[in-house]
């Protein structure tokens, strides 16, 4: 739903967010960018010159490896570890994606799914109550009867995955438009999930790689009956807050646990992680397996600079001002503290992570080594006629960001939970007249179930906070078009924002899961005669919201043929493939266990449970550094050398968190769930000279489930 | 000193904070807007038709008066109430303004002047130390000798009030072109400023009214050593905190006193507010005698689109921007918070106000009304063949905005303490060469003085939080003109905008008040050697800034004409005058104490200090809810049936806060600290619907001495 964008960020710690998209993103985060299959050819030749994909230049422990395209040699090489393809297809079936835009693992054969508390989070919130804060108190089903089912979650399990790279692009002709070719290939790929789908019953997503180079069709296993079974408090979860975010040392017990259920009864899972006895050594090679939600690696020094200039402070601005007023909104008690939090916190997330990313790309060193990388690749391309046709393609990129300079600004969506509902209600009408590969790619039929599972969701809409949410955004539509616009005027109907706002929400039943239905089953003639006002304001809306939608996915379609073509150009040169920019899809990636150097101080790689105590009296155990009252009542319990948080140097971006971290024999060490503020460039760029995957420690886990919140047969399950 | 605009905005509540202004508007509003004499000619008769400059409508108790040039007629028509020029020569020199942007009055024959905690806030902040926070803790001297120093306040009586229209308008031919008027005009003030303050000694400010219809010059009295007596604790004067802020019904304590010295002396103050025994009953008339700092009454429709549509999205952006930088500061811990607090305020306060201005011109009732009024006069204008010249002025405004709205983003300057005052020395370096008459204006002769109290002021710099404001400001300055700008690399010089920021301060020798004596001793030649990074950096940005300046002078210039010209066409097709717009000079405004209602609601015009001890209470007694320990500790010895705080209709707006509420007998009865959210539009547009001033209760301050702080001779001392 697109309501939900925000929850994507959080939950994918970086993933981008664009104000101007704020639906399409959603949608895409979770529908577009995924697709499967066989976990079989598992074997690549590693060749030496192989990460031209990213930064032209193989760099350490770089990569976010393709279950069907794993860097066997590089890792034979590099750590003389040679991975079978029983052990790859073991990782990959124990791994979970938290479809709204998280990472996960199965550990143990009863169904226990372990994430991150703050992947949780949006789950945690949505079944709390004033009277009952899960958030906030953490929660323990002490039997199975007692396991609180998710309103929403669909979690996905691939089972296969196959390359129809062939299939796709067999339909664009050489002589269609973009707009032509973009819909062949939006048709055939529908097709082609739709034929999986009724073959097999499996969520059938094909996903778009190297930037158009490569199409794979992922099969899915859908698990939608998903309970709860043990979080902690956030205090826990999240010690340090927003000010210790991204930065290490941390000491963050950033885990949840949730139980898969087929048939009213906890599922039986064959592929399930095994529990390590003592977690990883210094220096130890280790694997992530999680889904990465984008980089954007192979991106030129054009797009680069476009993120820079114009769409980076674009977004900056956007987040800071969600981040003021949702602050705002939750000073007023701690209700509202309550209700805003998990949105303040995907905003906080990403407002930090974005500043960081920018004050990468300000950097004139790392920009000036783009640049001479990409003029030396130009130049190798125009001194041979027959690849020098190449270089239109970073031209396009360059015209594409022009365009896209352009649109900024454009919006045609409103920041609103019941606003976000009339919209998919009036969109869905009407597409669901069209075939399924016609439609915008949200609404066929493949994605169908998927979708519902959100627009139907029972999870309480708060009308005050719809409300401050919905009058900014509306006088945010009046800054970006002008108050003077005929269509600026039609949205407020003669009202000042905030009025219009209130009208808004009060002029409509939305709030009821049955009313959805309602007209949802009553197709175009139902959204005809409504008078709900929200669903008016989404038919005001509709002709611009397709319009823009068109541009962007025109400028989409070039862009993705760009990039192929720049793929295609760095193949011809080099020789050899790598790893594409992640898609939301699973990933392997590997590294080692280590510390860095800051400041000139050394870093330890880990942090322990004494720690915790330690960083909270340094901070006077004041703010955000005040650790819940269960590990102080426990304290004399814990076994305080109990490692905490690791880092570790695997390739990791939002998306990752709650990934595993395994070691050589698969078995679970740490639980992925931040990136140092080093790492944040890592949309554009890799290194591993300072920039760190963080993670929880296996025993951390473990430990607090025994010692701190009396959950001895959890523990015992982990791993079994 | 440049570095203090956001000072500025602090004390004058919603002065106007331009980013690209950052250095000229903390000028303008100290220097520039200020000018002044006789308290004499003070009758003026009243004609119905007056409030043209504002509203074309006489509304209620609107404006804001100059004191040679009061509403007599009216005053006696509505309220029955005839001033003698002695009342108002009275009021007038019991009145106070505080240089850094906010009011006050002298209070006892001794000095003792009353203003706001948050006008006195810049002060306390300088004077505490990480041992004695006076901000938090709040002071009390219990002897003379015990009162500290202020290290660069300085503090204005008008004593006269001179018309030098003709004289000013004599040097302004009409075959000048834009530009030569400008400096004609500037030369011609500073030459009036120059001879009044050789002949009097005082100093003497040229402030242009109405536009530029009228020029009065401002004699004042100043008083540069000012001492603190007392300070409640910001809990108590900011009880509620940002929340609160703008809200009424309002429980806060928002006083401070200081006494200014003379030879080392108490001086002897001759005009002083006498203390009112109850304060005011409901319905009474009450006066305003303050500073108003800036209203934009005269603003064409074209100039409210203009705001409403760029520059306060623009201004809002910034804010917003500044606030999280400054929260992000503060989190690392309470040395930090303590740094970044005061700012933080300002900032915060700012961004309300701005939010609330922007609602109301987002709110299409108000601007049609606009239109309506201003193209009923166009019609007469244009319908009369001696008038019709005027209406080319309205399209000059248009204008001008459309060139203001190319400017937004093109600065030159940062927001760094070491940087502003790297450019003023530059700068100052440069202007000394020249007449002064010719000088950029903050430099002009007449202003030495009250320039060198701030460039020399001892008051501490943080080199952590310099660092964190000059890297964002680097950064914002990428951003603004893009990363390839050459002008942009060579003011990085191949840094990261953080690296380079570092590199900046640790250069610098600027924090050293010994270092600015001798590079400012030193005049053009001590620059060019100098090596100091920060001068270097100024040096670097001294031409744009200079050709920004002169850009920013010229649409300044026509503004003014265009301003002066519909202010002669109003006039010339209603026959009278009125009060111009704000301009931080002295007026007095007046209005009834009176309640509202709001939501449906009767809000009542008291709030008593009981109230205080529910409102905690209702709140938690948590976040910003949460009175001080002194007033819990003697809460059995207040009589808590005290009023605390009331408000009333009198015309007021930022650079008021501080102003003494005086009744008919020319007693205090309160101190102004804010106005309510629906007065936020006041810029614009005064209304006594909704509208309020939020002042202190004379009583709560006398009795919060007596009874809280353990300060009777105080308490005693005022009004005597």
């Amino acid at each position: 739903m697109p309501q939900s964008a925000i929850h994507d960020v959080t939950q994918t710690m970086s993933i981008v967010q664009d104000p101007d998209e704020t639906s399409r993103f959603g949608f895409r985060t979770r529908h577009v960018v995924t697709s499967g299959s066989a976990g079989g050819r598992l074997r690549h030749v590693f060749v030496a010159v192989m990460l031209l994909l990213c930064s032209d230049v193989t760099t350490a422990d770089e990569g976010m490896w393709l279950f069907n395209d794993l860097p066997i040699g590089l890792l034979q090489e590099r750590y003389g570890f040679d991975p079978t393809d029983e052990w790859a297809q073991h990782i990959m079936l124990s791994s979970v994606r938290f479809n709204s835009g998280g990472s996960a693992s199965f550990v143990s054969s009863k169904g226990l799914v372990l994430t991150n508390h703050h992947v949780a989070a949006d789950t945690l919130h949505k079944l709390s109550t004033p009277e009952h804060n899960y958030v906030e108190t953490g929660f323990l089903a002490k039997a199975l009867d007692e396991e609180i089912p998710a309103p929403d979650l669909e979690l996905n399990q691939v089972v296969s995955i196959d390359d129809v790279t062939e299939r796709v692009n067999a339909v664009v002709k050489a002589e269609m438009s973009t707009d032509d070719a973009f819909r062949a290939r939006r048709a055939v790929m529908a097709e082609i999930e739709t034929e999986s789908l009724n073959q097999t019953g499996l969520r059938s997503d094909v996903v778009t790689l190297f930037g158009g180079a490569k199409y794979h069709l992922y099969r899915y296993k859908k698990y939608t009956d998903v309970r709860l079974v043990w979080a902690p408090e956030t205090k826990a979860a999240f010690f340090g807050g927003d000010p210790d975010n991204f930065e290490y040392p941390r000491y963050c017990l950033d885990a949840t646990l949730f139980r898969v259920y087929e048939d009213g009864k906890p599922a039986e899972i064959e592929h399930f992680l095994r529990y390590s006895e003592d977690g990883p050594a210094d220096g130890e090679l280790v694997f992530v397996s999680g889904n990465p939600g984008r980089t954007q690696r192979i991106f030129t020094v054009a797009a680069l600079k476009y993120l820079r200039d114009k769409r980076m402070p674009y977004v900056l601005n956007y987040l800071r001002r969600l981040e003021i007023l949702m602050q705002q909104f939750g000073f007023e008690g701690d209700e509202q503290e309550r209700r805003a939090r998990d949105e303040l916190f995907g905003i906080q997330n990403s407002r930090k992570a974005y500043t960081g990313m920018l004050q990468g790309l300000q950097n004139p060193v790392f920009l000036k080594s783009k640049e001479v990388a990409e003029a030396a690749m130009l130049e190798k391309l125009n001194a041979n006629s027959e690849l020098q046709q190449y270089s239109k393609a970073w031209e396009t990129i360059e015209d594409v960001q022009r365009r896209q300079a352009e649109l900024l600004g454009q919006t045609a969506s409103f920041n609103s939970q019941l606003y976000s509902i009339a919209e998919t209600l009036v969109l869905m009408a009407a597409e669901d007249q069209k075939p399924s590969g016609e439609r915008l790619r949200e609404f066929r039929d493949s994605a169908r179930e998927s979708l519902e599972q959100e627009l139907y969701s029972p999870a309480p809409i708060y009308d005050d906070l719809e409300l401050v949410k919905l009058a900014d955004s509306l006088g945010r539509f009046v800054e970006l078009r002008g108050g003077d616009d005929p269509f600026v005027a039609k949205v407020l109907n003669g009202q000042s924002p905030r009025e219009r706002a209130a009208a808004l929400i009060q002029g409509s039943q939305l709030a009821e899961v049955d009313v959805r239905h309602m007209i949802a089953d009553g197709g175009p003639a139902s959204i005809e005669k409504s008078d709900d006002l929200m669903i008016e304001l989404a038919k005001i809306m509709e002709d611009e919201y397709r319009r823009l939608n068109q541009i962007q996915e025109e400028l989409g379609e070039l862009e993705r043929q760009a990039y192929a073509q720049i793929t295609e150009a760095k193949v011809a040169l080099m020789g050899a493939s790598g790893y594409p920019d992640a898609t939301f899809t699973l990933r392997l990636a590997f590294g080692r266990v280590a510390g860095y150097i800051e400041d000139g101080t050394q870093v330890p790689p880990w942090t322990g449970m004494a720690g915790a105590f330690e960083h909270e009296d340094a901070h006077g155990a004041k703010g955000d550094w005040v650790l819940p009252k269960s590990w102080h009542q426990h304290k004399d319990n814990i076994a305080l050398d109990t490692p905490l948080n690791f880092v570790c140097t695997a390739d990791i971006i939002g998306g990752n968190s709650g990934s595993p971290v395994v070691n050589r024999e698969g078995e679970l060490v740490g639980l992925i769930f931040d990136g140092n503020i080093q790492s944040l460039t890592a949309d554009y760029f890799y290194s591993d000279e300072v920039a760190r995957a963080v993670a929880v420690h296996s025993s951390a886990i473990r430990e607090a489930l025994r010692s701190i919140y009396d959950a001895r047969d959890l523990a015992e399950e982990l791993g079994k």
